[in-house]
């Protein structure tokens, strides 16, 4: 990318650093599982949980292309950082996008004070959760299914439906508040570390305040960016998923692989076959990077008009994030399997934990179908016709 | 497959039925590891440990193609067992190929008296395992890198060594032995409950009667024959861990998965990407079950043929093992990948156990490269040059 | 395949010799297109033209594998011929399945008698050829779009509509038969050399014995089992395809390619990239093969059944003819793209012709779509629901 | 690409409308081949001759992403042109990199006074043609077996090698120099309107002036980068050819194509696997061309140090290159030969002419082969290690 301005902090090189530290554990709190509070007080210190928040609310201000080379360089070292702040990244822009003035301000502002850490269960499929009015404040009861980082985080976002109202609420609501149990129920083969599960409401207190519109007005493009914007941000972690261990099997491979017993050479750096393979496996991730890194220009580009974004602009830059999701998605499953092919028998050993890149790719590019997104793009280049927005798109 | 005679046994379906007792707690085996104990006794039970003993020794004399299906259905279940049963298959005939007529004999009758299973490290790669003359009899003193079955075996298999002899002896010790210690390391990402791991000798006393002569005469064709059928085996393996896979997938799309929200279809089963990928895999599957049962029926033939194989009948079916190894490897990965895309990201829950089925190909896929597979299918395809001849070829 | 009985003619050898006298003429016949007669009377000459009409009825009476494989062995030299001969076999047993007893007595026995050659345009999609009563006889006016081996044909099958009648008529026509007029308008990319074009009628009469039932009973599995039948010939035309440029690339790599510059190595046929491709393709091609072989061996079980065939045993041996048609799709566009890179620039020159079999396949697999038999397939697996009866499934 | 500067003109529109002109007779010149004189009057009529000669020597003074931009538009309508454009703009400043300062400005300043267009011979693994010292002069003697642009070109580059000298001489003739005969050989299946072909040379006279050095230091990494360029600008032609593919046949799929029966739709562009594949082939071709312009910014930065350019620096970029070649051979090849599954059947007619852009693609992607161009970008990545220079690296 082509640095464009002098910055005061250089936040890659922060992430570089950061990641370099996780990456020396993240085997071992992959097998331990358990509450990433250790891993959030590490952003938290490094100063990156105020990193798309505008300067003039005291934020890093950085822009989405250069938020989005930190997400990747965290998800180098582990999948389930990724996730955490790839959603924190959002979340604390919430309310710019959702809320009233007031609210953006106020959570803007609370963020780089407080420097809170932010987690969710939006997912508006799932439609157990239910906000009631009672009197001046609301009450939340019921369900969600699947959460992340709510144990961890400060503030909490959930999104709610009220009986009668169509559209979804979005509830922002502090750490602690009374009633709201999480169930630590998430037990998958990866993204292991994320605090996710699912979570119980009984009569949960909400202030008129902690709802943010949604979306307002409802036929603005901008108001139902974010999502497009969250689909970016998951393609990142899975290329960082894919670099760390297109690096960690290179590294095996310098120091631990053997030549086979056909090839001729002395050592398996010198395969024909394996340098052919890593040739292979660097282009189809580069070329998913090169997509990636353009789309967040366009992203940037985007966001910075608000509510002034078309639809027309909108859609355009949700098909280059879905071309861009779908490529990472293509790309990071292709390394996370050859790898070991490269590597060898013995690399199976638990102790490389070269499966976890696997594991947390195959889960967190589940969060949607690349199908759909396939012929959302197919649709958009023969028909000219907008992707539906729903949350994925 | 064409039924070619009326069987007293029916053993594809008794493999049938104990794979569906495998299927059944399978997670839970893999979750906990452990030795195969409970496994083998089922497999001896079941009456599947002299499956390819000839009858004439009292064995169910089936042929290779019979015994590859058998070893197909039990791998759906479990690639544990399968690994295991494998390894056994090859094991009980190992000294008809490179034994005495005595010890043919021997092996053959107390295997079907006594219901023996097999284990082995053989792997002459690892050269680290010495045979010492001493007297009348030898010792064996080292160690072997990685075994399998090992603890569980009531005969067991390894390749050593001798001072001054260029080539490996096999040599074939009862349970007990002493100064044999399995060190019970293996803890790897996959195929986790084979009973693999490295094994310590000090001191160990072997008779001259336990050595088999390897290879004899080593310009043999079929001395050496043994090896290719090894490779078969694998792929059988591999074949069954994918149906395993799909099957497993199916059952949970049809009963589980959700209707992706802009698909307009009320259920997964209807999604038109969900049945072609179905559609796909299921032909990739197909086609490599196909070559494999045409590969078996070449490889039966040619093991009828004992000392008369010629060289050239020998690379004509070792080439064919090898495009079956390769088609078997590629369809199993493609499955294993992408079932998920079927199931859905709920599917990635523990319980379920899903990501067993890539962790044991992934795993087990990786005894010898595939891209030398290719090179010998291509050097005999396109320069009519036989595989050189190793373990693995 | 396995050898099943001894037999006067070896029917396989003799389109082995065929085979190898077109190939040495294809190219310039495909630079030349124009009409198939030479094709046409050396087909006759060597008694293939009667291979599959039972020996009761004096024909050779071979099985499906066996034409097949005949089938396959004719495509390696040239897909035109394999298109005009698949087309003839199943067209040869037409009145057999749609015909009246007398019908089937006449045209099998006429056959063998006259050594007819047949072609068709029976491509239901297109409803434009109307079949009009006309006192005791018919008369057929109008258009059809595309057919096969029409002015080189001796008996010719239209698919023909008649006014109120929901069913379409298969309509036999002598050669010659006054008010056909042939358009030669066929000038596509590829299988030039079919004899393919627009066909127009008018006032075309129309005996009623020449019309044959179809289907009768309709809702008979046999009556419309030659839709099924018609798929496998067209997969066994693309594997030959496949295996003709396969042949054709290797003579090429071991007589005119040369090293790689950087190859370290001093003949192309010993550098390890060529060896390897070799490998795969050589592989790809195996399975699916072998896949083709495993179905028509199924699809022989199932002719034989006649009217008994029951509409799951048809629906098994379509979903089995799906994936065969699909597998040799990918491995011949595989094959026919790749070879290039295994030959290298200079062998693009029109005088080695190696384009003619991407552009031969490329042409004859767009028949129907490949992903409607996915679809098809996985609509079988994983809801047990049979194909929907078309021309085409 | 991010608009860095105000221009005077716009090449790009230019190119572009350039471009749509080509378009409309590109099927009829690919068919009729022959000397591409009109299409190299219209480049010039366009002022493209001088697109990267600098400014102060009267040229237009663009950057290489300019360059490739345009070159990617014109390829779009024919890879002839492309071709022929592509060689064409390294040529022109061949003399800047092996030439002494006065001839660099020679060639320079004649380009833009006389509107030279340049073609060349310079193939150094072909080493038959012989310069020879005649007095203060030189001569030419033998052949050369494949050039392009020769016949149309205004100036022609000669790779040719002297007795005794172990460096190749690069030399630089006018139109019309006698003794240099164009054979007019070139039949190949695909960029049929190069004016490609084999050159004979019969004592043709050689100022010394016409002579440059080549390479000059030798172990400058700036000498032989221009080789680095002309790799990437093939693969700009290669995602040109593609692109236009990819927009012919969706102008198809809107007009022609009809709905397949069983689709259940009512219109081609409405079918879910029509739509998954253009999405499919859009994302890869998307992330191909992304990688290429990323590539193309490096390449310029590396230009842009002249001799300073330092040996790792230019391995960078060649990696950079070597993988955009390969990802844009792959989109190429899966776009060029998947569209016609998108299109049907009928468009196979040659009329519509979708095959050329396979039969330009596939010919043109021979010049060297991936598989060593992934191995250096292994080697680069696995062993730091820098390709080896050769005219392809």
């Amino acid at each position: 990318m082509v640095q464009l301005v002098e910055r005061q902090q250089d936040y890659q090189a922060i992430a570089r650093k950061l990641s370099q530290e996780f990456s020396g554990n993240a085997v071992a709190r992959d097998l331990e599982a358990g509450l990433p509070t250790y891993e959030i007080d590490r952003l938290r210190q490094a100063g990156l949980l105020t990193l798309v928040i505008p300067s003039e609310y005291g934020g890093a201000g950085e822009s989405i292309p250069t938020a989005m080379k930190v997400l990747q360089e965290l998800s180098k070292a582990d999948g389930s950082v990724g996730q955490l702040y790839c959603n924190h990244l959002g979340l604390t822009t919430l309310a710019h996008v959702s809320g009233s003035s007031t609210q953006k301000e106020y959570y803007y502002r609370g963020t780089v004070e407080h420097q809170w850490f932010w987690g969710n269960s939006i997912n508006l499929r799932d439609t157990r959760l239910k906000l009631t009015p009672t009197g001046d404040r609301f009450r939340l009861d019921g369900v969600k299914g699947f959460g992340t980082g709510i144990p961890v985080a400060d503030q909490l976002v959930f999104g709610a439906f009220q009986e009668g109202v169509e559209v979804p609420f979005l509830v922002v609501l502090p750490k602690g508040r009374e009633g709201i149990t999480f169930n630590d129920d998430w037990n998958n083969v990866g993204q292991r570390r994320t605090a996710s599960g699912s979570i119980s409401f009984d009569n949960v207190r909400v202030e008129p305040s902690e709802i943010l519109g949604y979306p307002n007005p409802p036929d603005n493009a901008f108001a139902t960016f974010l999502g497009i914007i969250a689909q970016l941000t998951k393609a990142y972690v899975y290329l960082g998923i894919a670099e760390g261990a297109l690096e960690a099997a290179s590294q095996y491979t310098r120091t631990l692989s053997r030549p086979w017993i056909t090839s001729g050479v002395s050592y398996a750096t010198a395969d024909p076959y394996i340098l052919q393979h890593y040739g292979e496996l660097w282009s189809s991730l580069a070329a998913a990077i090169a997509l990636a890194d353009r789309t967040a220009q366009a992203a940037q580009a985007a966001w910075e008009k608000e509510s002034a974004l078309t639809h027309e602009e909108r859609a355009e830059v949700a098909v280059a994030v879905f071309a861009t999701k779908a490529a990472a998605t293509r790309a990071g499953l292709e390394v996370t399997n050859h790898i070991f092919e490269l590597t060898g028998s013995r690399s199976t050993d638990v102790q490389f934990g070269f499966d976890r890149y696997w594991r947390d790719l195959r889960t967190f590019t589940l969060h949607d179908p690349v199908d759909y997104k396939y012929r959302d793009i197919g649709n958009w280049f023969l028909n000219h016709e907008h992707p539906v927005v729903t949350q994925y798109s």
